[in-house]
């Protein structure tokens, strides 16, 4: 390890079912917060949207009733737990900015309960199931790192997991670890081959990114089947399956598909400095000939 | 599969051993190739500097005695194999551009023998035991496909693995498919657990790169020990391990950690339209969020 001081964070990740009361899924959310910090978590991530149903199965205007001002009730109900648990938390919210305008936002609380910063998804997809361009505006904040008192994160959210542009954006800035706040699930109509292929796309481009970048990957997806409203799909399976991979890209720890987990792993966040010494990445990346990736299409 | 033509395209990949002798390494990759030609192969693949050892153990000097200008010899020898067995080929040289002047350079031969086009690798590592940096000039060319009769082709090289840009580059300007000769192994005094991880981390980013662009990926590594001449380090243990993934980055083909092998894998190349209509990455891309890509660090 040469002469490098070791930095050990443990995380605590919660993998869970959510159901269309808001006041139950934020009661069981502080349950796993108490239970996670009391096991010695120091950051704690949430999955996506996680105070309520996955709304955009369907394109419903009284959705956006679901949606909350910040700062509001969503940062000061988050805020405490943080303040009285003393840890930082990943959280994941259905931004009103302004009346008709609307964001999926993470937001980080620091362990006196402030608000360390927030992260605007830039990515909005929009497939049968998944009609997020409808609720969403896509993040106009680009890709920031967020300081905390447990180190910098490069926070992004789901749809952006797939774009290894965001990655590589967050850790040119300093991002030691990148979190993906997620829901992401399969159409039960799939056959066993596709739903493999799906699932094993998602964690491979994610582990990618530890590898291409040296550093950790923490990503907590929801877990549970949640029936499509209006009945025109068979709903969603949401594939649980969250994860820990260090700055190789090698799994840490991974969550079940099916089952309500909450889990604690211990990030050695000083392995980044031995990753990117032995693989130099960033030292031969060739800027003089990347101008193109602005482009839609070469 | 919707109204989508079905594109089937048989490729061959020759995962060898070589020696120091040029002309015994060349009789053998043309056995290979008249073999996986009669068995119906019409693209194959070679790995990385399949003429000679892997000679950037040690910076030596008399090792600028194993370039070749293009054309020349290579080019010559290669041509005339392509256009005899009708395969389009994909293969690897140390060039000689001028005196004092070299490259890590691909070349690609149409059916007939000709060259369809060149591409100079663009990242070129540097550390114990791939002293690159020493032989081989950076590329000049950029990243731009190839066009053949089998397809369009994304050819790159070995370090530029690793770099997410150079793939996207390339599939944004058209490539049907990604393809990495490579020359990668282990240092024998390694632990079992970092080689693992450093096997895995090479397939898990190279998979991503179809993920991320909804293409397959052919990547053909050399295979077997090859001692170091200057006996500073235990020589490097070529881990084979050559593969073709489809464009869900999902493993069509996986050849052996220490065996020579020669297989013949069929790609559908029209599974790309139907992925990339299931998952629009290329949609939802934050061009106007991307600039800062060509920054060394933001």
């Amino acid at each position: 390890m040469s002469n490098i001081e070791e930095r050990l964070l443990p995380v605590g990740i919660i993998q869970h079912t959510f159901s269309d009361d808001v006041e139950t899924n934020r009661t069981r959310n502080e349950q796993s917060i108490v239970t996670l910090a009391e096991e010695g978590a120091r950051l704690i991530v949430l999955s996506e949207l996680h105070d309520s149903l996955y709304f955009c199965q369907t394109e419903n205007v009284d959705n956006f009733d679901l949606a909350y001002p910040i700062p509001g009730d969503f940062t000061a109900f988050y805020s405490r737990v943080a303040r009285e648990n003393e840890v930082v938390i990943v959280a994941s919210t259905f931004e009103k900015r302004a009346c008709g305008l609307y964001h999926n936002t993470a937001v980080v609380f620091e362990t006196d309960g402030s608000i360390c910063g927030i992260y605007r998804k830039m990515h909005i997809p929009d497939d049968p199931g998944f009609y997020e361009k409808f609720y969403f505006t896509p993040g106009d904040l680009g890709f920031e790192p967020i300081e905390t008192s447990v180190g910098t994160l490069g926070v992004l959210v789901c749809w952006d997991q797939w774009y290894p542009e965001a990655a590589r954006l967050m850790c040119l800035k300093g991002a030691e670890m990148l979190i993906y706040p997620t829901a992401i699930g399969w159409n039960p109509d799939d056959s066993d081959d596709e739903k493999r292929r799906q699932r094993d796309a998602w964690i491979t481009i994610q582990r990618s990114h530890a590898v291409a970048n040296g550093v950790p990957v923490v990503s907590v997806n929801r877990v549970g089947y949640e029936e499509d409203p209006s009945g025109q799909t068979s709903g969603i399976d949401f594939w649980g399956s969250s994860f820990v991979a260090g700055p190789q890209g090698e799994i840490i720890t991974e969550c079940s598909e099916s089952e309500v987990e909450e889990r604690i792993c211990v990030l050695n966040l000083s392995r980044s400095e031995n990753v990117r010494r032995w693989w130099p990445f960033f030292r031969d990346r060739r800027i003089d000939a990347y101008g193109d990736i602005t482009l839609r299409y070469r």
